[in-house]
């Protein structure tokens, strides 16, 4: 199976920035038989801390039990992250694997395993070769500092495209780097997905508080994206700061700096977002939705949530038609409160449909215009509270059944 | 757009017993430009009892509305469904085209306007046109008395087979008959989708008891079917209970044949509801997905239906592809209690995973032969409890793309 690169793919990779204290390796441990790097080795400088957030599927891998162990320590010395198999579903032989890996990479930093950070992605059901990977860290350990872009190349699977993204705060004098990069195209949705991201920074951020700003910059970014509803068992997304940068070290919202870096971090977890989104598995079209007079934010982002997740939305906008019927549809079977006889939607800027009956006479023009582009906005009112939010998703192609329909084969 | 008829599709209609005091009429109302009959027609004999299950849409159409307020009195003496228009999000002047509907029809039998039921299937978004309404029920009211496979013609919108099943139930030495139609292909899933389901007995029920049996029928029948995870606006279930077949009129589960009647009734939906799910849009196979193990019932229900309505789970069958791992996938993301290290799988009568790994060199023949067939059984052991439940879904197919990114156009 050819899969070709995502007509929504970014013309180029943004060049990300380095990050000191952070030196990333890849290498073949040839997890699958293919012509790539699938290992990737990324080394951090003492004193790093990490925070992270997890899947929360009830039958995760042993990778994320054991990233969730190790978050408790908030330290970290090494990421790997294996691509081609997720090593999930894999009972004992799975949990042997994680730990040779994690002894052997803490051997050769000399440091202990709870500094070690361990990923896995791919296919389920399949033991991670544990010769394999050690040979694969063994050629890592020795190979030239590689690119980001090489780094993004290398945690992918499906994904037709790297992606990475970067964004710089001051901190008092000092100027802070933040660089991530993100590996996911299908099984995404909120709560983490087959998605594992990955954002490194030169600042020192109290290992709390960086668990802190990532909840937050998560909420608003990876949980309101949605490709097609489907969760996996191994989504992670660590942010390591490895204090390089020398600024005084944030450790709450009352130190100088702090809302930058806040407001750095969601900014570069939100473009990652985006760019699965916009490499969803047969998407033709990236899909933003913007709700707002729910009951509450978080009702908000359920209603938007239902409407990215309907498929008969998603081929709605797959065939450039101006079905807001299964937007009414979608919004109904949300569960949220809502008012159909309140509810407003619009289409880029026409609106189509006000408190609960279509605007008569519409002009369809623009509207037929807004469908044809490849970046769609939805627009709800319900008409009932403050609360707002806005999500993420592509459409619903033959491409993505093509794509599905013999992955594993 | 041709649509095809589904390859599941059963070789014939069943054909239907008629029932005493239930006379079916079809007209052509022509909601949209098509040469078929549109408008149904059902009067029922006095003294009809009725029960019924609506939408959970927060935004239902005003017949559903309707529904809801006549069902409060239990008394039924007509039934007309239009197919074609939803009449869903229609604001007042939808409401208007209900009331002049019951309005009509209750002139015409002498009886309460509460005797009335009005079902609406089609577009969202348009008035239903009560010039057409109206006409239409002058036409329905002098035609001769329809078979039951033409009012399941009627009553379709994109379903491309009609659906029926019959069952009987000795009520102490009476036969009691139970004939019903459903419509519903696309937009489907628990707590009713676009589906309208009818069910007719010439049995003597009480209203209230007549409510129990239709919401323990419904509970293992309609709301354990999912095509497509949408769900309407218009769902409607309704049962009738005309009396004609003079049995001792039941009312409660201590009355003989009680238990007879509610085995039939639920027999007649279940088969309905398997119906519906051989004709999803697009479907190329019928899966049944059977949970045990689970904490409780309600639990093993909800991560089947998180199976049944995984995109990835789908179109891993529709490429025959046995990858279990995606259903792995489908019950940690189902949020329901899980282990898993114990989660046991298989596919028709092979065991593929069990207690968290994979059966190692399972047979891979039978597997494949089963996938290839259009029947297929997946079957889920939690290993935690004593809950099971069955579901039933079909695959997800380029037709679902191909049917619904140009429904409207």
């Amino acid at each position: 199976m050819t899969i070709e690169k995502s007509p929504l793919a970014p013309s180029e990779f943004a060049s990300l920035k380095t990050i000191g204290g952070a030196q990333p390796r890849v290498s073949r441990a040839q997890y699958k038989q293919w012509d790539r790097c699938d290992l990737t080795f990324v080394e951090l400088g003492e004193g790093t801390t990490v925070a992270g957030v997890t899947t929360r599927s009830q039958c995760p891998s042993p990778e994320v039990e054991w990233c969730r162990d190790a978050l408790t320590h908030g330290k970290a010395r090494a990421l790997i992250v294996n691509a081609g198999n997720a090593n999930a579903f894999t009972g004992n032989r799975g949990r042997a694997a994680v730990e040779a890996i994690a002894t052997k990479v803490s051997g050769h930093l000399s440091c202990e395993q709870s500094e070690i950070f361990i990923c896995s992605t791919g296919v389920i059901g399949e033991p991670l070769p544990i010769d394999k990977a050690e040979a694969g860290l063994e050629a890592a350990f020795s190979a030239p500092e590689a690119r980001w872009e090489e780094a993004a190349h290398a945690i992918g699977t499906t994904d037709t495209f790297p992606k990475g993204a970067s964004a710089r705060a001051m901190i008092g004098d000092t100027a802070v780097q933040i660089s991530g990069i993100v590996k996911g195209s299908g099984m995404i949705a909120p709560d983490m997905a087959t998605m594992l991201g990955f954002v490194f920074t030169d600042g020192a951020i109290d290992a709390k508080f960086l668990q802190d700003l990532l909840n937050r910059a998560t909420a608003k970014s990876f949980n309101c994206i949605t490709v097609d509803s489907d969760t996996s068992t191994s989504d992670t997304v660590l942010v390591f700061a490895t204090g390089k940068a020398g600024n005084a070290p944030l450790a709450s919202f009352d130190d100088a700096g702090a809302n930058a870096f806040a407001a750095a971090l969601e900014q570069v977890c939100l473009d990652l977002a985006h760019l699965v989104v916009r490499d969803g598995e047969g998407a033709s079209k990236f899909i933003e939705i913007a709700v707002e007079g729910a009951e509450d934010d978080e009702s908000a982002r359920r209603v938007g949530l239902s409407i990215a997740n309907s498929p008969l939305v998603k081929t709605a906008i797959a065939g450039e038609d101006a079905n807001w019927g299964r937007i009414v549809m979608a919004v109904g079977k949300a569960g949220e409160p809502a008012d159909r006889d309140r509810l407003s939607i619009r289409f880029g800027a026409t609106q189509v449909a006000r408190n609960g009956v279509a605007v008569e006479d519409y002009d369809e023009a623009p509207v037929a215009a807004h469908l044809k582009g490849d970046a769609i906005e939805i627009g709800i009112d319900l008409g009932i509270g403050d609360g707002r939010a806005t999500v993420w998703t592509c459409d619903l192609t033959h491409g993505y059944i093509s794509i599905n329909a013999d992955y594993r084969s």
